[in-house]
C-alpha cells in the first residue's frame, strides 16, 4: 500500500478471479479509500440516469440466428485505422491514482495485454507521455478536458502527439461538474496530483476541491474547438458526449473523426435518457461516415454485442476497469478484459456471429420488459 | 421554540446545508409535530398521485445540447411583467406556521432574498399585509380561496390590493378537502390561527377543525367568479388547479391571465394523472396566449428544467420550502431556494441552454423507464 | 360469538370507524377463523389476475373539470327501473356466515341502511326469503348458480320471485371452481349449512367440501339458459362474468337485461385480464341497450367514479363488506358503504361531476404509469 | 439414498401433495446437492432471460368464452402422428442423475403415465435403450447435440432408431455452454456418467468438467445438418432453439418436420427476448406447415394455455419435472404432470374450450401490467 496525502493507494499486481463484473464494485469498495470510491462510483444528483444507463440493455434483445454454423468468433476489429484484438475499449477515467498507486500507467499496460485501445484522460495521475510509455507499442488515445487557456491545451496536446497518441477525445458533455452528491457527502478533495496539470504549472492539481479543478476549465466549447483541435494535431477528433442526431452532425461538420456516444456515465447530466436509448438513432444519422464510440453502463458481453448491433464500432467503459485495477493492478485489468470479452465471445457463439461485423448486422428485438 | 395550543412551532433562522431537497422531509419530520408534518406531508387517499407527481419526471428526459459555447446560464426571467431572478416561486402553501413560529413573513423573505416570486395563500398563518410587509419591496400573489361570503371575498382581495399584490390565484381545484388519511389518522385540528380568517370574523380560524374550516368555503367556483374577481381587482387573475387543455382555454375565455398547471400536489384528488404528465398539452393548447405557472412533485433543478421546456413560464413547489422554512427560518427558506437554483444552473449549464428562453426551446426525449 | 361445527361466528352489531377499505382486511383477518378467511381473501392460482384488478383502476386518470360550478353531488341512480341512493352496490358474494353469524341478513339490513342495491347468492348462509325479510322494502337481485337439475333451479327461482327479488343474476364464470390456494392450504371445508341448498334437499350443503358442492353445479350454460331464465321469471336477467365486447352481444341477444362485467374477483380464471381494462370496449359495443354493472377490485370512491366513467351503470363489490360485516355486522356493512359513498362524493366534488349522469360522461387519461 | 462420486441421489417414489409447481422448487433444493442443483436451477448471466421467459406469460391474458356449453374439457391431442392425453410434454433435459438414482428412466415412468410425450437428452445419465425400455410403449423423442464426430452422431442416432423412438430434437441454441454463475460458483463438474457418451467411448463422459464435455460438442450447426440427419433417421427432425420467424422458414426449408420455439429455458443466451414473446410471430411464420414445441418459463396450466392460443401444438418444460423426479421418483414426475394437466383442464374449462384445438383458437388480449 502507497499513502498519498493520507490516502491509501492499492499496489496490487495479480491476475483476479471474476464472477462478472457487476460483483467487482463490492469487492473494490473494500480496499478503496471512501472518498475515493465514493468518487468512482457516484453519478449525478440520485443516479437515476447512471441506473438506467445498465438496465436500458434490457429495451433491446438479442436475436440468436440458428444454424449459423460458425464456430470460435472473432472479436477483433479495426477502427480508426487500428488494428484491435477487442472492441471493447478503456474510457478516458480520470484520477485513476485513487485506485492504483500506478495509476493509469498500470491501466494500460493492462489494457494492452489483450488489444484494446487505451484512452487517458487530462486529470490522469500519470503524464500522457508516462502512461504511454507504460504500454508502448499499444494503440492509445488522448482525452482533452479544455481549459480556458489555450496554452494550456496546445501544451496538452503537444505532449499527445510526441507521445504518439491516436486520437484526441474531446469532451464536450461535462462543461461544469455534475451535481455528485457522493462528492459532497464524502467532502471530497482529490488526494492524488494530476500529472498533467502539475506539469503545466508547478502546485496546480494537487489537493484542490474538484470544485477548483474545474474553475479553470473551459465551459464554452464550440464547433470551433472541434476543428481547431483536429487542425493542430491533424489526429482523429473524436467528439465525446454525443446524446442526438444533431449534435453527431453538427460535431461532423466541425472535422469530428468520430462520435462517442455517452452520456459520461450518468455522472454529468441527471434526467437525460440512458445512452444506450439514444444509440440508435444517433448511428442511423451518422450513417457510417465516422465511427462511433459507445459507453455508459456497460458491464456485460451481452451489453457490448446490444450496442455494437445498435450502431456503436467501439464500446468502451470504466468502472469495473477501475475496480479491477484496484483489486488487481496491471493484471487486474487485465482479467477485466479478459472477463468481458469471454462474455462477449459466448454472446457472439450463442446469437450466431462469427466476427465484429456480423454484430454490428445482428438483429434486436424491443419488446417491453421490467428489469 | 415557540408553543400556541400545545403546538411546538420552530424559531430558527440559519442557513441549511442541504444534500437535495429530498432529505429535508425527514430532517424536517423531526421537528415539526406530528399533526403539522402529516398536514403537509399528505396527499389524498394513498398518495398514489403524489408519488406520480414527482415519478412523472421520469417519462421526460432533457437531450443535451453539445458544442453549445455558452457559461454562466442566466436563471433570470420576466413573467407578469415582473422581473425575476429565477423561474422557481414559492407555491401559495396555507398554515405555514405549522412549520415556523414567524410563518410566512420569513417565507417571504427568504423568497425575497433569492429574487423569486412569493405566493401566499388565503389560509396563511400571518395576514396578507403582514406577509407583504415582510419583505416589502419584493413581488407577491395572492392565492384566494373562494367563500361563499363574498364580502369576506371582496374584504380579502382589498387587502391584498392594498398591500401591492401583483396578481391573484384563484384556487379551483380544492372546492372540497381531499381525503387525506394522514390528517384523519392524527385527528388533525389547525392548532394556529389563520390571520386573514381572524381579522375578517374575530374568532374564526382559530382552533378550528379542518372540515369546518373548508364549510365556509365555496364548492361552487365558475368562469363567472374569474371574470368577477378581474374585473373587481384590475389584477392578473391566475386559475390554479387546472389539468386540461379544455379547462385551460376556458379559463382564458373567462379572463385568466395566467394558467397554473397543478394537481394540488397529490392533496385533493387522487387518482389523476401526475400533472408533468398533463403539462405539455396543455402549454400546446394556450400556445403563449398568457403565462403558465407550473406545481406539483417539483424537487430537483432537473425538474424545473424538465416543466419549464415542456411549457412552463414559472415553477413552483411549497414542501420543500416548509421544511426549510422549519429548519432555517428565512435563511432555511434562502437555502432551500439556492439549492434549487443551484441545481438548474448546472443542469442548464450541462444541457447547453443559456437562459431560460432557451431552456423553453430545449428538446426532451420520451423513452420509457420504469423508476 | 356463535360457533357451528366448531367455526367461531362474529355476533357483532356496531358501526366502524374506517380510514379505508383496503385497510379493513388485516382487521378482519384477525376476527374471521383462517379456513373462512382464506376463503374470503383468496383468488385463483398466485392470484395475479387478483393483484391487476385492483392495481389497474391507476391505468385509467380522472381528469377534474375546473370551474364546474357545482356542489353536493348526488349519488343517486336509477338502474333497472330502480332508484337506488347510490351507484355502489353489493355484489353476491356467498356464504356469508364465514363473516357473521347473521350472514346475508345483516348485510341486507346494512345495505338497505344505504339506499344501496342488495344481491344474494345462490350458495348464501340465509334462504332468498329469510335475506329479503331482514330489508322488505330495499330492492335485491338474486344470483343464480345453475345446477345440472332443473328442478332446484325453478325452485331456487321460484322462491326469489316470491320473495320479490327485482332481478336475476345469472353467473357464467365459474363452471367449475378456481384454483384457490388458499383453499387447498387451508383445507378448506365450508363449516356452515347453505340455506338455499338445504331446503332442497336435506342434508345437502352442511359440512361439504367445495369440490362436492360444485359437482353439482352445472358446467354447461349456454345461451339457451339465458332464455329459459328470462322466460321462466319474467325478471331482468343479468349474465355475470362478461369479459369480452362479443360475449356481451351475445348475451344480450340471447336476453340478457343487463351485462355484469367480472372476472369474479380473481378467484377464478387466472392469467385473465383485469376486468376493469376490459370495461370500456364491452361497453362501448353494448352502447347503451342494457345496462352494465361492475365488479373485481373496487376499494376505492376513485374506483367506482373510474368505472362508472368507463361505462358502467352499478359498481359492485363484496370483499370489503364482508370484512365490514364480520366487524361490525349490519352496522359494519353500512359503514363500509357509507365510506366509499363518502370517497365518490368528495371525488365527484373535486372532479366536478354534479351527478352520476356527469360522472359517466368524465373523460379519463389513459398515462402509464406504474404502481 | 445412492451415493455416486460422493454425489447424493435420491432414491425416492412417492406420489407428491403438489400446490403449485413453482413451489417445488424449495422443496427440491432440500433434497438435491448443491451443485447439482445449481446445475438445473441456474440461468446465464444473471438469470434476466430465464426470469423474463416466465414473467412474459403475464404479457398475454386469456378472454374467457361466455356461455359456452362445455364440460369436462378435453386434453388430448395428436401431434407429429403420435396420440397424447395431454398436450404438455417432457423437455430433453441432461443429466437427471443428478435429481434422482433412476434418472431418465424414472421421468420416463413417470411421464409414460400420465400419456405425456417423453424426450431424453443426449447427455441423459441413462442410456437411449435403457430410458425407452423404462416405459417401452410410451412415445419418446431423442435429443441430439451435435459432436464434431460424424460416427457418435450416427452411433447416437442409430440406437435412438433402434429404441423405436418417434423423432428426433436437433438442439441448435448450444453450441457453447452459456455462461452460467451457479455452476462456477459451485465449481461444479458432472459427478455422474453420461451413458450416452460412456458406451461410445469408455471413460468419456465420467467426472468431467461441463467445459470438457461441450469442447466434443459441434459449434457449427448448419440447415446441411438438418437435412443430413433427416435423411439417415427417416424421422422428423425437430429443430429446437428457434426464437425468430426466418431462422423457423430457415429450419423447415431445410427439411425440419416440426419447430421447437425455446431459449434454452434462459440457460444458454441471456439478453434475448422471453421465449413466448416471440412464440406468436414465429407461429404465423410456420402457418401450420410443421408442428410447434414451445418451452422456456412454463409452470402453470394458465401458461400451457398461452403458449397453445399462441401457436404451440405441444408446451414442455423442464425443472419442475427434475424437481418433482428428486422428490419422488416417477411417481413423483406424474404429480408434476397431473398437477399442471389439472389446471390446465380448470383453465380449460373456465376459458370456455372444450379441447386443445379451441384452445388453439382462443383470443388472447394483450394489455400491459406489471408484474
Amino acid at each position: 500500500m502507497t499513502v498519498i496525502n493520507g490516502y491509501e493507494q492499492s499496489d496490487r499486481n495479480e491476475k483476479l478471479d471474476i464472477l462478472n463484473l457487476p460483483s467487482l464494485e463490492a469487492r473494490a469498495k473494500k480496499i478503496i479509500p471512501q472518498g475515493g470510491f465514493g468518487y468512482i462510483v457516484g453519478g449525478a444528483e440520485d443516479d437515476w440516469t447512471l441506473q438506467q444507463n445498465t438496465k436500458a440493455f434490457t429495451h433491446a434483445q438479442i436475436v440468436p440466428k440458428a444454424l449459423s454454423n460458425i464456430e470460435n468468433p472473432d472479436l477483433s476489429t479495426n477502427v480508426f485505422g487500428i488494428d484491435l484484438k477487442t472492441p471493447v475499449m478503456m474510457a478516458p477515467a480520470a484520477a485513476q491514482g485513487l485506485s492504483h498507486s500506478l495509476g493509469e500507467k498500470a491501466t494500460a499496460q493492462g489494457v494492452a495485454a489483450v488489444g484494446a485501445l487505451m484512452s487517458q484522460s487530462t486529470y490522469s495521475s500519470t503524464s500522457i507521455a508516462d502512461t504511454q510509455a507504460a504500454a508502448p507499442d499499444a494503440p492509445q488515445f488522448f482525452q482533452l478536458y479544455m481549459s480556458k487557456d489555450w496554452d494550456f491545451n496546445n501544451a496538452l496536446l503537444d505532449e499527445a502527439m510526441k507521445a504518439g497518441v491516436k486520437g484526441i477525445i474531446l469532451t464536450v458533455d461535462a462543461t461544469v461538474d455534475g451535481y455528485r452528491e457522493q462528492d459532497i457527502i464524502n467532502n471530497f478533495q482529490f488526494p492524488i496530483p494530476m500529472a498533467n496539470l502539475e506539469r503545466f504549472a508547478a502546485g496546480d492539481g494537487k489537493g484542490k476541491g474538484i470544485g477548483e479543478i474545474y474553475a479553470a476549465a473551459a465551459q464554452k466549447i464550440s464547433e470551433d474547438d472541434v476543428r481547431r483541435i483536429a487542425e493542430y494535431t491533424k489526429l482523429p477528433v473524436i467528439v465525446k458526449g454525443i446524446e442526438s442526431p444533431e449534435d453527431a452532425m453538427r460535431a461532423i461538420g466541425a472535422g469530428a473523426a468520430g462520435i462517442y456516444v455517452s452520456n459520461h456515465g450518468g455522472r454529468e447530466l441527471n434526467g437525460g435518457p440512458a445512452a444506450f436509448d439514444t444509440l440508435s438513432a444517433i448511428a442511423k444519422a451518422v450513417n457510417h461516415q465516422v465511427p462511433i464510440i459507445f459507453d455508459s453502463g456497460v458491464r456485460r458481453g451481452s451489453h457490448v454485442f446490444k450496442a455494437l448491433a445498435s450502431g456503436a464500432d467501439l464500446v468502451a467503459f470504466a468502472r469495473p476497469v477501475l475496480y479491477g485495477l484496484a483489486l488487481g493492478g496491471a493484471l487486474g485489468v487485465q482479467s477485466v478484459f479478459e472477463q468481458i470479452d469471454h462474455e462477449l465471445e459466448i454472446v457472439m457463439q450463442l446469437a450466431g456471429t462469427k466476427d465484429i461485423e456480423a454484430v454490428k448486422h445482428a438483429p434486436l428485438t424491443h419488446f417491453h420488459y421490467e428489469n
